[in-house]
């Protein structure tokens, strides 16, 4: 049978990761063994996954993705389902939608309940019309509903909902923050969709910088990305908006969106940043690569880069459990203001540069986030961890956890010379004390580096599974190999 | 400057097509003339575009798409707008969201609106939270919003709303039959832009053909449309989910959702069914192909391509102005059904299998559809145009209009083995009485056939702009350059 959706498997081919169920299971077992020690007997998380978006008012869709929470606690692709867990036995039960046989013609014919329960390995599968019914004759003590915010979008998750819920009783309080800090830690199991994701995405970018030259535009290099992340690692979705930004464009975070969607022409001279990330099996990577449109660094090019590079590995170096990532945020700042006194860009003493706020000048974000399902992955302000930070400079971090074992996390300084960041420094005496502006003339044009690697905090510090050309030397080496590799 | 976005007129390189503002100028002049018979003095249009729509809670929004209504009428590109015509006059004012300098860091530096005035070519631009005070400065007798119903998908579209439009006089009931209608007569300017995203749709899928291979996967293909579709011809996004069946998958009309997603593995002997059309500057092209995927038809094969393709070409040398569609729709079922008698499939007269209903068990979706900025473009069902026919087999047609000079269409007749309306078929006495069981279970593994084009209906017939070979011997021969082209 040459139908790939096996049992109990997920995998787009012989040639891409085969993801067991396994992994769904045990983080139904993580959920569930924090949930037993806060609610009585028989109670039930209830889940409700994502539906199709159409585009406006027409009969088309988005491309289905997943909600996020639903896909962490049962790996299932379908729209329109409930995943219901009993809670004191990790017993799990997964509603779909009935398809009559009329919609056969157009969707095909759906897997039995039986094949269901091979294919998402649970316990017990049903229809989503029989919810009601089923949880009546379960009795459920209470009824574990998600309800909490978005810290990076202040948006609200999805909150289970069907007709007749109210007749159970249920609490939305406990749920949201023990799951988001379950999606924190990853297990062998998500690590190792991760460093396939990653690998995906670095192989293409890999394949970007080769057929990358001038006279390109930067969509193209989009093209090629998304390609070779779907026909080679059979990955469908990407976890954000590419940014493909050449010359001054890179000094615009989020570029790539409606008003500016990758589109400049690639000139020689340009440095490239291009920050993609393909999403497999439900986890994204988040990669960013930033190296010359030509393949030779000019020497102001190698200056800045080497800044960001040396910022990275000093956070690198210095991360083991524990460490705030506050402090690693700020340590990777001041390498940069140091190296950019040493081309004598920045005059003056690298401490009271960064107390004047002069670091968010040439990276106005933070260090990194936490990463998994979500590329802005939850987890980073909740209850009983600290605060977001209220200084200027720290408050854009994504998280201020200590750091943990199995945390997932980028690490992505940068450098950039945004005009009117930089106009606003200059005419602020307590900032352009620092500047000298012979040297900053040379940059206006220049854009922005930026360099960011996936990575697991492990028992002795970091794994770094991003393997691209990091060193100057190496992009050098890789570039010269334009039109000689796939 | 390298900049692509150029005072009136959208490209994506001098590689892609250069679409001017006039093409948005003339449909706001043809709406007005529409609407000046029926409006008082001092009476706007008002239309809301776009916004972003995100992943669930999280901070990730779906590649931008402009609302297809408010595309037609102004072709603006960026999310959160709003656009006022002037009825009598046809003056053209657009409002664009005012972007704070804080966002600049983000987002880059939004154009001024002097800028977006030449760039869109209209007589005005404001930002939005001006919207409410310019109207009261207007005094409009009437502002027209749109409010109607997309007979493809039952979702009523967008109106027009800001806090504070109650104050105005309000008509809601007039704009959404004569701008829909508008939409299907296309311009010499969109027709321009459709033959554009027809051309690289038909090149992206010549491309997939010479790649493909038996051992190949079905969401490779879909890979290599999306990279040609986006590499070679600057299209970003594609009209509809690509449908990539392979043998059986091909009886699954819409394929390639999230439950079967294009991941069949390809075998020697399969037909392939690709339905792909990409979307350039908001016009989409809608074009299927169906080729053996190792190059060479079968007798069989043959057979069932030849059917459908003997319906396309009765279709199109029938087509002319005034034309019902309905009949359209009957011709092509009556040549499949005659061609499947004389491959012995089918035994009888052909008019009264007709009658029984078997055509719509060989092809139970209509014969196309108009086609536009949506796959399934407005206006197929108006007030004063026919009503949707209530008989089996043509009651699924979205539209059962005649055919006027200036339409556009696909043309899309197909014949599928599915085997649960087979055997519905064989257990109905009234249509099994037709069916030779013998000949038939050669084909329980066949999949289907689907043969789509794009047409414009011109003064003496049809403009087919949708260059793909179609004859079995065009398809062996540029399958046969397999490997031997980029």
């Amino acid at each position: 049978m040459t139908c790939i959706r096996q049992d109990g498997k997920f995998s787009l081919g012989e040639h891409t990761l085969s993801v067991p169920m396994e992994l769904y299971k045990l983080n139904q077992e993580r959920l569930c063994k924090r949930l037993q020690e806060l609610v009585v007997d028989n109670a039930y998380v209830l889940l409700q996954g994502g539906s199709n978006t159409s585009h406006y008012c027409t009969d088309v869709d988005y491309v289905f993705r997943q909600e996020s929470y639903f896909h962490w606690t049962f790996g299932v692709s379908e729209p329109d389902c409930y995943g219901l867990i009993h809670v004191s036995s990790g017993k799990a039960h997964l509603f779909f939608p009935r398809i009559d046989e009329a919609h056969f013609v157009w969707l095909g014919k759906p897997l039995s309940l039986n094949e269901y329960k091979c294919l998402y390995k649970v316990e017990n599968t049903s229809y989503t019309d029989m919810l009601g019914e089923i949880l009546d004759s379960l009795k459920p003590s209470l009824l574990l509903t998600l309800h909490g915010k978005n810290t990076d979008s202040e948006r609200m998750c999805k909150e289970a909902h069907f007709p007749g819920i109210d007749r159970f009783t249920l609490d939305n309080t406990i749920l949201h923050k023990i799951i988001a800090d379950c999606r924190v830690i990853k297990t062998d199991y998500e690590k190792e969709v991760m460093r396939y994701a990653t690998k995906v995405s670095c192989n293409a970018h890999k394949s970007v910088m080769t057929k990358c030259k001038p006279g390109m535009y930067e969509y193209q290099c989009e093209a090629n990305f998304l390609h070779y992340a779907y026909y080679v690692g059979g990955c469908r979705h990407v976890g954000y908006n590419n940014i493909c930004c050449s010359g001054m464009k890179g000094a615009v975070l989020h570029y790539g969106h409606a008003t500016e969607p990758n589109s400049k022409k690639i000139l020689d001279g340009d440095m490239c940043l291009f920050d993609m990330g393909a999403t497999y099996s439900g986890y994204t990577a988040d990669v960013t690569v930033s190296f010359p449109a030509n393949g030779k660094f000019t020497k102001d090019q190698r200056a800045i880069y080497n800044a960001v590079l040396a910022a990275s590995h000093a956070v690198m170096n210095a991360i083991k459990p524990g460490v705030s990532w506050v402090d690693m945020h700020v340590l990777a700042n001041k390498v940069v203001l140091k190296k950019l006194c040493e081309i004598n860009l920045l005059l003056g003493d690298v401490n009271e540069m960064y107390e004047a706020g002069l670091a968010a000048v040439f990276q106005p974000h933070g260090l990194g986030h936490l990463l998994g399902i979500d590329v802005h992955d939850v987890g980073g302000y909740l209850e009983g961890f600290p605060d977001r930070p209220q200084k200027p400079g720290v408050k854009a971090l994504r998280t201020a956890r200590n750091l943990e074992v199995g945390m997932a996390l980028t690490i992505e300084p940068g450098c950039y010379f945004i005009e009117p960041v930089l106009k606003q420094a200059l005419n602020d005496p307590k900032l352009s004390i620092f500047i000298n502006e012979e040297v900053l003339n040379r940059f206006w044009n220049f854009g922005g580096v930026r360099i960011e690697d996936n990575i697991f905090v492990t028992e002795n510090g970091i794994e770094n599974y991003t393997p691209v050309p990091r060193t100057v030397e190496e992009i050098e080496e890789w570039m010269s190999k334009k039109n000689t590799v796939a």
